[in-house]
């Protein structure tokens, strides 16, 4: 019966890839050859994943070391990195168009994207070294093509998301910006009327409001506040009464218009994520049903998936997990213990496997099976209470403010530096004897982010002011940089304090949980700069030198420039904001995202840079930071919603049910350890019998480190009623914002 | 059967009081007896709330003739007026105590706040009139409390509740605040390790980054981004690395945090708004039921309003609408024709008294009555058909645009001057042709905006045109005032052009339903602006002093104070952003507002300025400003969602069944009046036989004027069904923004 087990493995090994695609969430519709879910597993082995952003953000990072270069690397260097690079994204692409089906590869603008940019580097390459072997400068303006392969790889579906809702507010966006232009227009044509023929001046001497195109620039920079009473001086100067001029236009296109474009990001926003967020819910529901259907078989009315096959399967699609994890998900499963699985407990399996289960194995603390006699005698016992009370805590919170006011102090006296390796020790001291009280590896468990926190910052203060000592006694010699840090980590350490109080937990929880996406627009605002820097360095590249203070250079003080003398910009020092470089030129776009003084920070006399600035301005300001806005936004309502009402999906439910559940929240951490400790007591008292059956229990992961994403798809598939499959794939992928809930939703629950 | 006649009288007395008071949202539970509802009546009269108004808003304006004075008046004359004031506030107070409960009345906050404003204010102006007698200078504080009367008058509801909303949010944003507080703290710790003993100098030589207090503030300024690349330059020119510190302050600080506290604003801003509209539907519902009781009478099985007692009630409700406005009304309310109205369509009298009846009593214009052979006449109707064309708007936007053209060029040349006569001309023959073609009522309906607009800013135009022409030809002299209000009259014209494109309503229909509203939040800033501007003079009065520019007052560039010398404040010619009287100090704390070099002008050589400018800041822009912008997010997305989902309450539902209903939106406008052409045609065929009551058709107000509070009242009427009581007075007075929806409803909803 060869054949038959030939085709079980298929349909094992196709289930297998179903499966885990459902529980991380991916949705390549991978071909249906077993050489193929081969080539897809490979595919999205976290190896592969790493080497490809890896070789993007070597790629991106390339900019570093060519010409403008923060360090410089010869031409031919650069450029073999880059074919480098392209060779690997070619392979990705290769590899992808492998494991998906044709007419899908080739339907993707994603991976029309990246062939063309390749194509495209490819041929700017060439171009540009032939035309050096030969001496003709050009420009390698193929560069800004670059971060098309950041947006556009598989792996990187989060900034995607965010560029497609770009894409999608902008045709509103576009309405409500003719109409903001329309009013900027309107309010310049007054201004020229009313002001143009004073012949007043600006401060520096220069004539105010006279040329239409100028107006009209001025006001734009006073809609983002940045020249803002200096442009009203002139003429508040001349009457009191044109104040008024300025304050309704501030009050119509700084606050009103500014707003309804964050209420057009924002609503844009919200619409594009619940519906991605749908999508994927129902993709991972029609990917268990896909997975369900290969492997069921017919019991008495029902078709079901027999324990030996779904153990099978959980061994495939997670490799690592304990027999007895497994037991407990086949339990919750198929919690009659009929020997079979349904369909619809079968569908939850891919949540159950992305439930954390840290096995409360009700461990023993390692001294404690070392050396019991020590660790359980009187001494210890009261050592290991005494840590556990509150009053510690306390002691410590004391202790790391009397540290803030020691660190404020001047730094010069003998006796504060002693101080610091007093407190360094005292800092020790806490760790070790924490270690000590809980059992090690429950101390640096996967949520203990403070102690995690706590104890990096102590080792890594350790090593540099061990560091640092050791170069003064041996050296004479204070390093700056190692310095630098130790000071860093010193007021680091105080942050501690903010997780003591009650109160800042939910806030410094939507902190922590924006972290993830964060990246998300961390990667979004790399994009753009990357753009735009390459772009200011092709256009402003050398017009402003930097000279440290003490330099003869002659213009020293007007950056090297004579056109710049007298003007705020050197008045401000501020030559070392430049295009020279690629990470200056990040610094200047990071301080015009700020926006202030970005007039002056520009140098208006050289004219393409009013034009660089709005389209920076217009991408940068109000279309990201409004989205960055509207996500922290959404967040933080998320976030309020769950402190409000519970959102627990139904495995959870069923955990609970069964009594198989310990939920963080419900046990303070010091509750648990106690709980861990009776069980320890008990343990010993019984003499060590099977401790570990006893003991594992599913913990289900803490509220505080989830993701907003997380959440919502939570929240959506708490409403999904658990019968539904969800419709096709190909419906699930024609999803629009504005379509209303599938059918087949809309009628389970009208049912 | 005098007895029953007085009870009778009585009853539709108190039921008249309930049903208006449903009709316009009040809620004060006034006192049950006849006399206290008349005098309830009176209080509630529009002239007595005007007064009041005039009242308050004299005595905020009082601050403008008192010393330090923009106008300076007598002191006995601004203190004559002033308790003028105060003996017309305590007369309204006293009015309010006698139409209200007692126990109500003195556990009302607000009252009691008026009581002891008035009492500080008379003790204040007493101690200072007998100090100024005998030669001895003190400070008037007791102005500050002056707002306290724009806030507590039962007529300003929307600005108590905008500060009760404030109230509401400040415990969660003090925990933010605090927050980042700690992280400001923190950073400057960090700064002063870092950069303090650097000797680092700024652009103008002073030392950089020394004082821990200090770099609090310069850090908090950053925050505001008002110093953003400046105070950043010095640390980045030692090293480019320490740009990094200043990137990581501006993304948690400026970025995150800013964007949590507007978070925290929004969501309470929502919530609690939620909460008010709840509290006035059911308050609005809650009288309807009360005045049912007091007039029902047992019909068959059930309670019910005859119809004599109903059409009396509906005369004193609203006395002037018409016989067959009524008739109207009564046939919905008992579409059966039975002779009387149940409960369930009696409650919704109030709801039916707000909808805007146009009788589109399909006029025929005036013209047509008094010359009908001419107006009937072939080029006549030719003339209407054209100005009824699509065609005509198009002309008109073109010349619109021609005209702007001719604005932006030069004014100098005769011949743009004659121009613009024709222009001037052409609108006024546009205007005179619309309201030859249509009937003058309806083109200068409620709410026909643009047309309002148009003709207004024509006619303002033409008068300030031929003033100063007359001016000019008399006079040889342009007069400046006149000649600045015919530009901007001019350039106003041209928003119109606006209107015609399609697509920009939606944002226009935002836009406007804004503008009620936001006369709440200049009420909000009136008060902080008042509270601040008479604090400011005090602190910082005559420090300042303003000199024309050809002064040769000595220190006349430093704003006669020499310690500005070479100070941004001087270079910046900042002189008149002063403190010296109230309409300066309201523009400076506009600029502060705005907040960009809010620390220039604020001359931080005065100590107190840092302090009272934080406290600006914290209140204006990280509360107020806040507030106004979750108010225009909320806005916009009540009428975005209103555009995709018709929200509709049940009777407007009930007059479209019933077929009387013109929904403006369903008919464009010029569909409605081609219709009402066709109308009159049939009329003219008739030979004008009973037009009246054939015409009158209930026009329901067009979407495209509500404010967001009434549509979101709308939205959540359309939720309670009509059988619904609601919950007593007192529950309702007593609803929370957490409780969860009153039993009733709830119980409701689940059957």
């Amino acid at each position: 019966i060869p054949e038959i087990n030939t085709q079980e493995h298929h349909a094992m090994t196709f289930a297998t890839a179903f499966v885990s695609d459902a529980q991380y969430n991916r949705n390549i519709p991978f071909k249906t050859s077993p050489e193929a879910v081969r080539l897809y597993r490979l595919y999205n082995h976290w190896m592969m994943r790493t080497a490809t952003y890896f070789f993007i953000f070597l790629n991106l990072s390339l900019a570093l070391f060519e010409e403008p270069a923060v360090y410089p690397l010869p031409f031919l260097a650069t450029s073999v990195l880059e074919v480098l690079c392209l060779l690997v994204f070619l392979g990705r692409l290769t590899h992808f168009a492998k494991v998906t089906l044709h007419n899908v590869f080739w339907k993707d603008t994603k991976n029309i994207c990246i062939m063309v940019a390749i194509l495209l580097s490819l041929t700017d390459l060439a171009v540009y070294g032939v035309l050096r072997l030969y001496g003709v400068g050009s420009i390698r303006w193929s560069r800004i093509v670059r971060p098309v392969f950041l947006i556009n790889f598989a792996e990187s579906r989060q900034i995607r998301r965010a560029f497609r809702s770009i894409r999608n507010t902008l045709p509103e966006i576009t309405y409500v910006f003719l109409l903001f232009t329309f009013s900027l227009l309107m309010f310049s044509l007054m201004a020229l009327k009313l002001f143009g023929e004073r012949n007043l001046q600006t401060a520096e001497g220069l004539p105010y409001f006279r040329n239409y195109l100028e107006i009209v620039f001025d006001l734009y920079v006073l809609v983002t506040t940045a020249n803002s009473p200096d442009v009203m001086m002139p003429a508040f100067d001349f009457s009191s009464w044109y104040a008024l001029f300025f304050i309704a236009f501030v009050i119509i296109n700084t606050y009103i218009f500014m707003s309804l474009f964050l209420a057009v990001v924002y609503n844009n926003y919200k619409k594009h994520l619940k519906n991605e967020i749908r999508k994927l819910a129902y993709m991972k529901r029609r990917k268990m049903v896909e997975a369900f259907n290969l492997l069921k078989e017919e019991e008495g009315e029902q078709f079901v998936v027999r324990e030996a096959r779904w153990k099978q399967l959980v061994k495939l699609v997670a490799p690592d997990t304990s027999s007895s994890h497994r037991e407990l998900l086949l339990r919750i499963s198929d919690d009659e213990q009929k020997g079979f699985v349904d369909k619809k407990s079968f569908v939850q399996l891919a949540d159950l496997l992305n439930i954390q289960v840290v096995t409360l194995r009700i461990r023993r603390h390692p001294l404690a099976r070392w050396a019991p006699a020590l660790y359980g005698s009187t001494p210890s016992r009261l050592l290991r209470r005494a840590v556990r009370h509150r009053a510690f805590v306390w002691t410590y919170d004391a202790i790391i403010l009397i540290n803030a006011i020691f660190i404020a102090l001047d730094e010069e006296s003998p006796y504060i530096s002693y101080a610091e390796w007093v407190f360094l020790a005292l800092y020790i001291i806490e760790i070790l004897l924490k270690v000590y009280t809980y059992e090690p590896r429950e101390f640096f468990g996967k949520t203990q982010f403070w102690n995690w926190f706590d104890t990096l910052i102590i080792i890594a203060a350790l090593t540099a002011t061990i560091l640092n000592a050791t170069l003064k006694s041996t050296m004479k010699y204070n390093s700056q940089q190692i310095l630098d840090i130790v000071f860093i980590l010193r007021v680091l350490r105080l942050i501690r304090i903010v997780d003591s109080i009650q109160r800042f937990q939910v806030i410094m929880n939507t902190l922590i949980n924006i972290v993830p996406t964060m990246l998300t627009f961390g990667g979004l605002t790399l994009v753009v700069y990357c753009v735009f820097a390459i772009i200011g360095m092709e256009l402003f590249h050398g017009k402003i030198q930097y000279f440290p203070a003490n330099s003869n250079v002659p213009h020293a003080l007007e950056c090297g420039n004579p056109a710049l003398k007298d003007s705020l910009f050197a008045r401000g020092r501020y030559c070392k904001n430049n295009f020279n470089d690629f990470a200056s030129s990040f610094i200047v776009l990071m301080e015009l995202t700020v926006v202030n003084q970005w007039h002056d920070i520009l140098g208006m006399w050289i004219q393409p840079a009013k034009l660089y600035f709005i389209a920076f301005h217009i991408v940068m300001v109000i279309i990201i930071v409004n989205i960055f806005v509207s996500f922290i936004l959404e967040a933080f309502f998320v976030e309020y919603s769950l402190e409000k009402s519970e959102v627990e999906t139904a495995i959870e439910q069923k955990i609970q049910e069964l009594g198989m559940g310990v939920q963080e929240d419900e046990l303070q951490q010091e509750q648990l350890l106690d709980n861990m400790e009776s069980a320890e007591h008990e343990l010993e008292g019984d003499g060590g019998t099977k401790p570990q059956s006893k003991g594992l229990v599913f913990k289900i992961a803490s509220k505080r480190y989830r993701t907003v994403d997380a959440l919502l798809q939570r929240m959506f598939e708490a409403e999904i009623p658990l019968e539904d499959e969800g419709p096709s794939f190909e419906e699930i992928l024609n999803l629009s914002p504005s379509s209303a809930v599938p059918r087949s939703l809309s009628s389970e629950s009208a049912a």
